[in-house]
């Protein structure tokens, strides 16, 4: 029996459209997809590269206009891989062309703007690239948390640190300027950050932020701080920044509950430490677990336990996931609606920045 | 040519009496002091525990009324280790009746009382036992700042996360009394990382503080979390907790500089983590500098290279610190002036955390 | 102007059948390949997943009879992934054929076979998969030795440390069984440790070993420690097992130069500790980079700097560097002959365990 | 009811003597003695510099000859920090006058003289100073073993791991001369891990060694090499060196067994590291146990959970462990005859590195 084909368009040629691209090849290679996959377009500004990237990648057409895309009949998914102000008009018209939509995070360059965009996307699968939730450490950490291994939680302490905010030599991108991006570390990193918290710890009531520009003449932020209320009765901190000098991406948390800890970190993603704080007194400590298998999320898909996986995997396994919920009828995830959660503590955010107080980070009727 | 001998009163036979005690019998063995100390008399409480206390550790006498103590013409030094409501009376008439005067941390229970110590203290030799100034990492991170190995501070990051507060079974103690402790992690634990940052990074210009209780029935923060802006153009993060399950002791802070960056973690306190920026960058990386010598802070007065040293080394060498820059007629430090900052940053934090409002962390008066 | 095609046949259908055939879909994707690679069959002796196994990673054909293949006028290159007593007689059928020849680790059950396999493949291009020398880590090492970072070496330690051997519950498998395996860990495990070596601190003079098996009723070795003396002065140790509970894939070494200080781990297959032992004693300590560039091995082909690679991109450079070899004309490495040397330092730890003496590793002949 | 009095006479005046005498000033601060100790005479070659050290640790007397101090009536215990070649005459002539004796590692120069120095103390009370066993960690370590936390044991790998050898401005001393040391690493480091082994692990039954000396014209061996088979069936590896650049002071070790795995380095001796393979494998991780209590070796003695103890706290543990086996009329341990079992595996190996052969290391008739 044959698989129905999806037929995709990715719209972006730069380091993210490369990290799709490579899932649209891999996905069937490691998972067993309930769709066939067609890489059909791939759409770019710059043709000379587009038409390289597509030689390579096994695209079979190029576009340099998105408008051209999102209504075509033979495309059933448009996937946004470009610069956040376009998450918006491309999301919308996709959506409402009835294609399902792969958006690469942040949603939106404010609450308001994703809250259009989950409003568009309602009747049609869609979800955001948060892909650090298919890390298998991250992944099995969620498990252990629903499984109760840590009980209550007490705290919450994650952090984004990257440090090229401090390179002279680095030339200027979208990522630094506000007309592009919308903001800085608050929505290329801390959005990652409270993704996972929310996934992991729950949603979150009031935060205490400092936003801070290290950089003259720029107008974006630089780095993100924030003091953080969950619903649980957890407190946490959150740090995104462009200028920690040492870290080239280094995304972790650490969380303390009643019964037990656990730490993450992305620059060594196949590591999960786990404290259990139930036996012995004398005999606890952090455990350091190798997430590669057996009996860990996605370790049956990819190599033999001891054998390491990257950066990239993320993308596979978000990518069969997504495909999986489409099959089944469920709801994928993170989808535009788990997004504008993080959207709206985003927002928060800045509002208390400004405001120098705390502020709700969400409404009641959302 | 024999020494000028000091004359020692300690007050307080609990856990810090020990290892004040013990930093008196050891001092002299590890630094060739400018005075001879005589343990005179230990003070306390419990009278049947302290004549064993002063057995041990050779205290000549015993005695269970501060009162007694302070003005006696054969002490030169009164040293205080009992909760923290006592330090104000029994350093204040200490100092009052021309007595050096050593305090345990944190200095008072209010930015108020610690400036009526610090006026009354302004004629004696007087320091606080912020004795983590003393962990030869510690103290080596704070040459290297000096010598610009990092550069400007772009980031400072500081936590103390113990667990006891989680531990159901551990007996109520005057910690976790407002009417003793004056506060919770606050000034217990948070006032080291304040100290050290002080020390380390410079004036704190204003906070956001959150406090929290997690403990039913208690009337102190088992929680400190709070966002600093210092005076150097930095921004920082603060996490001062009783219910970081997993840690037992873990004091750490890392610094970000435009030239690199530090980390320290108090319970591998002979490590010290250096990574220098300014070189090139495919051989860039935290250093673990085993902090033992040769030339390493206090590395000459113990053991040789590579034989680490513990928690108890960090009074000696604060204690033969002070005694040495009495000798010279140089202020000790941290002294009660010192301590007091850092008492001003507890206050604003208290005020931040009551307002929800940023506070500024000192008076320029001050 | 389009490419020439390699037209390949794989043979073998297990763990390493399926990491070749990654390697080659994705070799195109990072690597600008001098050459096309059509996917033209893959051999097995299970014709049922073997064409599962085709139609996942696309190979155009499936045969279960390797002699069907060596021969074939449209078949330019032979990969071999099966047990290993069949690589000489395929590898030696392949190179007579003219074909190019990739054959897997060891390259043979014993030195006499390797060097019959080393005589056929003269005049062929040949590799054998020694992948761990693309590990971007371990060729940086190489670098750093080359540029003479850690300067005369006196000590070489490796160890690859796995536990399934320990695992009742593990299915019987041709790794324990001297018909196809040749050896245990000796040919395994140990030839990696042997090759990088080798390859790192060049010839092995003489040999100490103890080759040991603790399952009952196998006739292969679980365990197997070496001492050894290098031609360059410095000396070893090796240890290889399958008993070491507590790891699942650690194949870990260091190297101590009158210089500096090297230290890899494949668990962390992105890291490499560097300590150089030529500044100031005071700030000597190990660093961790984080070998995911910028100017690193191999990483302008992968993902951005802090964005971790895995096991299977060893694959992926090992053979696009030896199609960069072949389309040179330069000898791809590791080849057979480099595979040879390996082979002889085992046959001498062979030989060594059994007389209990040392024996010489190599022979001036060779 | 007043405490039997010891009194000591200590002979060296070097690092040991040192490390000595400050474990006859803080055991009693740290535990309840049985005796109390009289430090009545410390002995050494160097009168000016002895006189001081007297004054500093509160020796009584000094004395130059240690002739004139081993019969003296006044002196219940000798303690001998010398070089290695005066340990047997000066125990033997202690131990024939009726003197407790305590010496410095290794015992002897030689297997032969270790038995005369055992056989002459047969009638006293006499321990080494072995002082490894009294790391909380490695004591530790050691219960879990008698617990049967990691089962039957496969693997034991230990390292004792230093730099100075390859310091050229380093002064020469008696530790690179054979006339002083009778050897190099082997008695010096080799001596601390094979003590320690045989604690941990039971007897070696035969070994393979390798000696090596890097420097020219030094008569005693930088780096010692071993492979060695336990009676228990494990089999094991031992590399001790002074050119292990990158290391202080690296003595350090791991054991795996059927249940679990055990790791323990000095230069964080206040970490053990476990893995209990018994649980379900997704949760199998070494974790990384802070052994500072509670219900830690020696914790109860000196400072709270969490609180790290120092090089120092080994010396002051063990004398305080010999005197109460004294008091209860218990063996001490190491004691010589324990120390003499590690002198025989010292033997076989320097045979070993000789006859390049296997060696046996010991005697049935020992």
């Amino acid at each position: 029996m044959r698989k129905p084909t999806i037929r995709v368009a990715l719209i972006g040629q730069g380091f993210m459209g490369r990290a799709h691209s490579n899932a649209y090849r891999q996905a069937p290679h490691f998972f067993d997809l309930p769709f066939a996959l067609d890489c059909r377009v791939i759409c770019g500004r710059n043709r000379e590269s587009l038409e390289k990237m597509a030689g390579i990648w096994g695209w079979s057409q190029v576009e340099t206009d998105w408008r051209a895309i999102v209504g075509r009949p033979d495309i059933d998914l448009v996937d946004i891989a470009v610069p956040n102000a376009l998450h918006a008009p491309i999301a919308i018209a996709a959506a409402e062309s009835g294609k399902m939509v792969l958006c690469e995070k942040p949603l939106a360059t404010s609450a308001r703007e994703g809250m259009r965009m989950a409003e568009a996307a309602r009747l049609v699968p869609n979800m955001v690239w948060f892909n650090y939730r298919r890390v298998p450490a991250v992944a099995f950490c969620r498990r252990l948390i629903d499984e109760g291994r840590i009980g209550k939680v007490f705290h919450y302490r994650a952090t984004y640190l990257q440090e090229w905010g401090n390179d002279p030599d680095r030339p200027p991108g979208w990522k630094t300027q506000r007309a592009e991006a919308g903001s800085g570390v608050l929505g290329d990193l801390l959005s990652h950050l409270v993704d996972t918290a929310l996934w992991l710890n729950g949603p979150i009531r009031e935060v205490s932020a400092l936003l801070h520009t290290f950089a003259p003449d720029r107008d974006v932020d630089d780095a993100a701080l924030l003091l953080a209320r969950f619903d649980n009765g957890s407190i946490g901190t959150f740090e995104a920044t462009r200028y920690a000098v040492g870290f080239r991406n280094r995304n972790a948390f650490e969380i303390h509950g009643e019964r037990g800890m656990l730490r993450f970190n992305l620059e060594d993603l196949n590591r999960l430490e786990f404290l259990d704080a139930t036996g012995p007194r004398n005999l606890q400590g952090a455990r350091n677990l190798l997430v590669t298998g057996p009996d860990h999320p996605y370790a049956a898909n990819f190599w033999k336990p001891g054998h390491i996986i990257g950066y990239e995997h993320t993308f596979i396994a978000a990518l069969a996931d997504f495909l999986k919920a489409v099959a089944s009828g469920e709801a994928p995830h993170p989808n535009f609606d788990d997004a504008l959660r993080t959207q709206l503590v985003l927002d928060a955010a800045e509002r208390s920045a400004c405001s120098k107080t705390w502020q709700q980070a969400y409404d009641e009727a959302v």
